[in-house]
């Protein structure tokens, strides 16, 4: 199915410096402008240029000091997103700004505000993406011994979606009258008190802030889990896939979350799939190669055997990198990404060793190809019911982010199925997403919980 | 004593209207503007054409709908603080940047996190007014029942400062080397794990961000019950107080947070005491008093009465406004601001009537003057030991703010005890506070928890 105005892009920060921990040392990467504003303002506004849709700074809470290589070598500094959101609402016009925001180590009436808020400041722009968060270091720094188990953080994160989109419901579209004169500021049945009662969270309400300009940011969301889908399927409206490596997957993994739409009852299209895809991009395909050897280079074998040891929550510290693969895959005992497990567990059916095993991974995350082939695929895939569009989770930052958008974006265009113009003022219709109506619409409003009626003003 | 640089000046806004709740309905408010980032850049600018050290968000968590004249006539919007701060950041170049926190209804880890982002994005001027929460609103927006008893919560407050500022000490200084050739980012010895263990908080840390550029954002606060002086005297590098009506008040309370300071082994002038003054500025000071007499015949009856009834803890809602106040004064069963209850008290010991009290408590947070009195009360305030600057709660956002910055500066510049020239880059230069040493300075560094040694990169 191909949409309107064609396919949707959208450009992600993880690390700062691209999305391998050690993309930092790619060139042209700027590892000391990590905190500085002018870093993000430059990102966001060359893919503005290339009519992105969105932007997303991901996150994460905690340091990955799980192992000694990931202080050495990995980036473990990045801006709060929120605060970044703020100062970018005021340097770019266009784009949308999405963050990841947490469900388990938050609480919804911070999140309803400050999304809320954004989308204020930048009329209509603000998005989330919600993740879970799936490390005990996250638990550590929130008075927790240990993450929450698999299957409660996602019920956690449900009704959290839930608590959010009934807060800014609060105030009716129309709540607000700002009459000088009478002395009236707003009206009494445009006030809508949430008062959610739930497993996890117990939040009267309302929001102290206007229903926002897009009624509820935009909803993106990553799970590949079942659980992860079925979240998906009730409430995303943009999904961030992993990159398959073959159309047929990605066109079952598309099928399969539309499906799960319709079954709760939503349009196929209220639900954009978006795969994640980190281009390589070379002048020729062997440049392309060549690149992707770098980012493999410049990867310390420890750094390789810890992220195994990571992903796999198992101690590999003591093994070298070139030992035999021998561990035994237990999903059960996984309680980080599952997803992430179970690819590892693919590759590891075809591999020999610790190094063969995280060389893949690596590789497999990058797609490398001139222009040309990186366009043909990403409209393939476009015309062929695998993809909505992309999430452009770029190699290395800002290189990556200046070829695409001066190289692949007009090779798109070219290609008829993506157009850099804007079509709306919000991220909502960038998206071609409907504005959604009040839950308190057509409904008797709920009215006020106040103590004594009274007449007009002194 | 006088400052090297003269007196400080800081203008926050609460109600985005202005200091009282019906300050919106003053000629020149803007009330449709409240969530227009463009408002609040203005302000931020008029302050800093004005040499103002900061700018200051206030905020609390809750609608005030207690009463149905809150939702009727009260401002019940307004921008989350951070993302707005955020925004500000872009918009301005010299002004500090501050903002409420609620120790009661955060986390340290986000806390320390957003700070340190707006310090980056700003390049240091980023500060924090730290508030302990006083409505049983907020609780139940939070999944408590009530609120924390006042003692509870200011012990959480301390608990807090530390646990944020342990964590911005998480990486040394000089901990980063970026260094691409050796593919070395941080240096291991330069992360220092808090591990805090408290009554309320168990926060690992590392924080994952660079140490501010201020090292600490700056601690503003301003409780003024004893828990609340406690604080201060501990922690505090700006106090705001309440304006007190007599000068020899103002220099008692003024040396009594002084004494505090130094009772912690702190340096007097390591803490700034700012009362706030709501100038009601007027050509003359009839046109002053006029002034003041239209916020309090805008102030709806209705109001007034529910405004008491909250102070009091007490429903006061079927009583006519011209009933005598009979009420029974007990502060332990006060679990919102003593300090408010205590000045209730002491003006309702010379006022007969509902109306009387509620009359007296409006009109003594203005001061209504020329710009050459209102010029000579700050000069006085400040040459006598009471004040070491001012934080201007503005009576009507944005006349009055032009009012101050247009014609109070000038006559402020002219007796000497001003300069709008900024001293520096950052608050703490505005402010002539040093910056903080880490609390690992000249410690052995704290190991990082690295399970295995390791050599330089592949």
């Amino acid at each position: 199915m191909t949409r309107d105005g064609g396919l949707v892009l959208g450009g992600m920060v993880f690390y700062p410096g691209g999305e391998h921990v050690t993309s930092w040392r790619l060139p042209g990467s700027e590892p000391d402008a990590y905190l500085d504003v002018e870093y993000y303002v430059r990102f966001a506004q060359t893919l503005e240029r290339g009519g992105f849709a969105t932007l997303f700074i991901a996150d994460e809470l905690y340091v990955w000091d799980r192992f000694a290589s990931g202080i050495d070598h990995a980036v473990n500094i990045r801006t709060e997103p929120f605060t970044l959101l703020g100062a970018l609402s005021q340097r770019t016009e266009h784009i949308g700004l999405a963050a990841t925001v947490s469900t388990t180590y938050n609480e919804p009436y911070h999140v309803a505000r400050k999304l809320a808020s954004i989308d204020h400041l930048s009329e209509g722009r603000a998005a989330w993406n919600l993740v879970t968060s799936a490390s005990d270091e996250e638990a550590w720094n929130f008075g927790r011994d240990a993450n929450l188990d698999h299957a409660v953080r996602y019920r956690r994160g449900a009704e959290f979606v839930d608590v959010v989109q009934g807060l800014w419901d609060s105030w009716d579209d129309d709540a607000f009258l700002y009459d000088q004169e009478s002395g009236y500021f707003a009206k009494r049945d445009g006030l809508h008190v949430l008062d959610h009662e739930g497993e996890f969270f117990r939040v009267r309400g309302p929001l102290n802030i206007a229903r926002p300009p897009q009624a509820h940011p935009v909803l993106f969301q990553a799970g590949a889990s079942e659980a992860g889908r079925a979240l998906a399927g009730a409430k995303a409206e943009g999904v961030f896939t992993l990159w398959q490596d073959d159309l047929a997957d990605a066109q079952a993994l598309y099928a399969d979350y539309k499906r799960r739409a319709v079954e709760h009852g939503r349009d196929a299209s209220s639900m954009l799939i978006l795969p994640a895809v980190s281009p390589v991009i070379g002048d020729t395909e062997a440049d392309a190669l060549r690149q992707l050897d770098e980012i493999e280079e410049l990867t310390p074998d420890r750094v390789s055997l810890d992220l195994l040891s990571h992903y796999l929550q198992t101690d590999l510290s003591d093994r070298p990198l070139d030992a035999p693969f021998e561990h035994v895959f237990d999903e059960t005992a996984i309680n980080q990404s599952k997803s992430v497990y179970e690819s590892i567990r693919r590759i590891a059916a075809e591999a020999t060793t610790l190094r063969e095993v995280y060389r893949t991974i690596l590789r497999r995350r990058f797609l490398p190809g001139t222009p040309e082939q990186i366009a043909d695929w990403l409209t393939e895939r476009y015309a062929q019911d695998a993809a909505d569009g992309y999430m452009l989770a770029f190699s290395s930052i800002p290189v990556s982010v200046d070829r695409f958008v001066d190289q692949v974006v007009p090779e798109l265009e070219r290609r008829g199925v993506y157009d850099r113009a804007y079509r709306g003022d919000t991220l909502r219709e960038h998206l071609g997403l409907a504005r959604p109506a009040s839950r308190y619409d057509g409904s008797a409003a709920v009215p006020a919980p106040a103590t004594v009626d009274q007449e007009a003003s002194a």
